[in-house]
């Protein structure tokens, strides 16, 4: 099978290409900057590395250019748009409604745009790029992935805020969770490299990126997570706060005269690391500070990493006990001393790391197990892959929905 | 000495009156329903049971019917003002100013003011009532006890949200704590049950009330607490809602066109036990409808414990262990069931319940043990008495700063 799975944010456009008889041709690739000055396409796989300045800007011009690459004579991978057999997309809400990968059709599409509410940064974007791509791909079946999907089993008295009721039934205010597809592939990734089923495993799965979260997951299922109502809850993320009073918008309202809006989005987008260090929201910049000796980088580090390890001590406690703590994303997988400042005191709950096996682990290569061979708790590092988990979600679902429409002919 | 410890809320006036030379002349009062119809004062103690309606209604009446109980005829404790030797008066919010009990002056009570857009609901009842106390006691020295100032020891990584640090700096936004006089009185009697020192211990105190809060002490000193810049954070509350995304404040202003401050006061007033289950904020309530088969009252009392779950775990991670779990207030001290839902499970931190213990355990006598014999960790329930420790702070601010004089007048 030739799948393409598309991931668009507000102003990127990141696309990968497997094909499952080779996997020498997977191609990856992003275009970034689209509707700003600057666009330009980077994409590495089969043919080498490109990197192309664009003129114009827009989405479909991103589009056109990734097909270009995909069919180009020499690097490209297929010879034209009926070539691929299934494109996965990244549909960042699904709300109560999509608890699965979803086979995209015209009213699948406006059911997700009937979301636009619980995800106005994100649902309108992944909507119009599910359009274009129909456009550019008539032939094929195009598939929703759901960050929000995994986290269907929390139960309800995780998912429910103390807030009244009637506003989880008219508005759907609820924690929903993102990041699934992650969360759900190095799940997977660790029972494979434990040599457990999932369904035996209690983990804690550290997603620690530009945007972070922590997952228990409690014999396969997903049973809570830091992100909520929004992905702006949870851990301190790069530019993003996490856990707040709520007091404080109405105390910023009255004070600085911000409306609710304007304040989340400075809680989007000036917090984090980047709002408590002044330096930066890029973990590698913040460390550097703080080894430096900068004060604020080094409260902002420490505060990263503290309430990383409530999280997981809260996670525990939720499934009483845990068999692993996993990190991953591009922190996770690259900051030894994140992972060492974490999991500090937690041999109270069985963890034990082996701190020259966390100096060393290169994150980006193999899972690495970094705790001690006796640790009770096993720790690994897991690198991210959702791009592959949206691929197979993508099979699974077209395999799904070829049977039922089989067995619906009949 | 006698001690008249004063507690002014929006509505209320409780006093406690102590003679430390007679514990039997010790005398608890309510003044109720200040400022609306049905005011009425109710006190018990010394000279029994008292309960008067009064007609007319504001503080300063409140006050007055206070001094004509505490002075009465054959029921009375002290002979008038002059008899009392320290006044304490709690006060919700010493921001980072005032981190013990401090003897009250014209400057105290101006910084007290200064701190009135931090807790604008609290303070300035608390300064109104300290100064009708001062005009009716005016030879008596007046302290305040601060419900922030035992949460002062709280480390940066702690105490900072993840927001621009210049929010800290120019408005103090940051986590300070409350319920810090009955989690340090708890931490006190705990120590003395266990009989080692404070300063040994690493204890997680779960004060359970109408306000709910939980403490991670270490080796004495307050780490951690749920409740943040305001009461409303951390857990279910009865009409609190507790920790929340802040994503859901800018949905309500864009859906349902509310402005922070009004969503501020309906997660403050319609939210917690009550907003969930639909039924009440009282505890008792929640709990008889969830036995009679209520589904939004078991949910309401599930989500509950679950919070109250997984702050137990973040603390234990916070402090690298834990040798005590403490339950106190009206809930803490009442529900076998609360606590035994909340501790489910975390026998992987040590915590090994005995159900008969719990079952039977009278919250409001003595001292009780609830865990087993052999439990690593110890489970206690401790009865509140904020009042007994603000006398205590009272006395001991005092001997201090007669100290201090002393020492400045030679
Ligand atoms: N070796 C490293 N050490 C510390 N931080 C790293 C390292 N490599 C990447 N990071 C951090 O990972 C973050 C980006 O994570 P990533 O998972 O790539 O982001 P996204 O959430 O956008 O997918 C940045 O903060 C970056 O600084
Ligand atoms: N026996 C009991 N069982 C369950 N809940 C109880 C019991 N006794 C008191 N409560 C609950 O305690 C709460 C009041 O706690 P309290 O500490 O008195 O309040 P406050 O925070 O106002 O001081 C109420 O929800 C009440 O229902």
């Amino acid at each position: 099978e030739k799948i393409l799975v598309i991931n668009c944010g507000s102003s990127s456009l990141k696309y990968t290409f497997y094909d499952t008889a080779d996997e020498s041709r997977t191609v990856r690739g992003k275009v970034e900057r689209i509707g700003i000055s600057g666009t330009r396409l980077r994409q590495q796989g089969a043919g080498g590395e490109i990197e192309r300045q664009l003129s114009t800007a827009g989405f479909p011009e991103a589009f056109e250019a990734m097909v270009a690459e995909l069919t180009s004579h020499g690097a490209g991978v297929i010879h034209g748009a009926g070539d691929v057999s299934v494109v996965a997309h990244r549909v960042v809400h699904g709300g109560e409604k999509f608890t699965e990968g979803t086979l995209i059709t015209e009213d699948v599409l406006a059911d997700i745009e009937a979301l636009n509410s619980l995800a106005p940064l994100h649902n309108p974007v992944n909507v119009a790029g599910i359009r274009e791509m129909r456009r550019l791909f008539p032939a094929a079946p195009h598939i929703a992935v759901f960050d929000t999907a995994f986290h269907h089993t929390l139960p309800a008295f995780a998912y429910l805020y103390g807030l009244s009721y009637e506003y989880y039934e008219k508005h759907a205010i609820r924690r929903y969770g993102f990041h699934g597809t992650s969360h759900q592939y190095v799940s997977l990734r660790t029972a494979q490299f434990l040599n457990r089923r999932p369904n035996e495993l209690r983990l804690v799965c550290c997603h620690l990126g530009n945007g972070s979260s922590v997952c228990a997951i409690d014999h396969g299922r997903s049973m809570d997570t830091s992100m909520g109502f929004t992905p702006a809850e949870g851990l301190i993320m790069g530019t993003r706060c996490g856990d707040i009073d709520a007091g404080v918008i109405a105390f910023l309202e009255r004070n600085e005269h911000l409306t609710a809006t304007q304040t989340e989005d400075l809680l989007n987008r000036k917090s984090g690391l980047l709002g408590l260090s002044g330096i930066s929201s890029d973990m590698r910049e913040v460390q550097q500070a703080a080894e430096e000796g900068n004060p604020r980088a080094l409260v902002a580090l420490k505060a990263y990493c503290y309430r990383v390890r409530k999280y997981i001590g809260a996670y525990a406690a939720s499934m009483g006990g845990m068999d692993a703590v996993v990190f991953t994303g591009g922190i996770g997988q690259g900051s030894a001393a994140v992972r060492a400042i974490a999991l500090q005191g937690l041999d109270c709950m069985g963890v034990v790391l082996d701190r020259q096996r966390n100096r060393e682990a290169d994150g980006f290569g193999d899972v690495q197990r970094i705790s001690t061979d006796d640790s009770p708790v096993n720790v690994l590092v897991v690198p991210a892959d959702e791009e592959r988990m949206m691929a197979r979600e993508a099979l699974r679902t077209l395999s799904r929905s070829y049977l039922t429409q089989a067995i619906t002919a009949r």
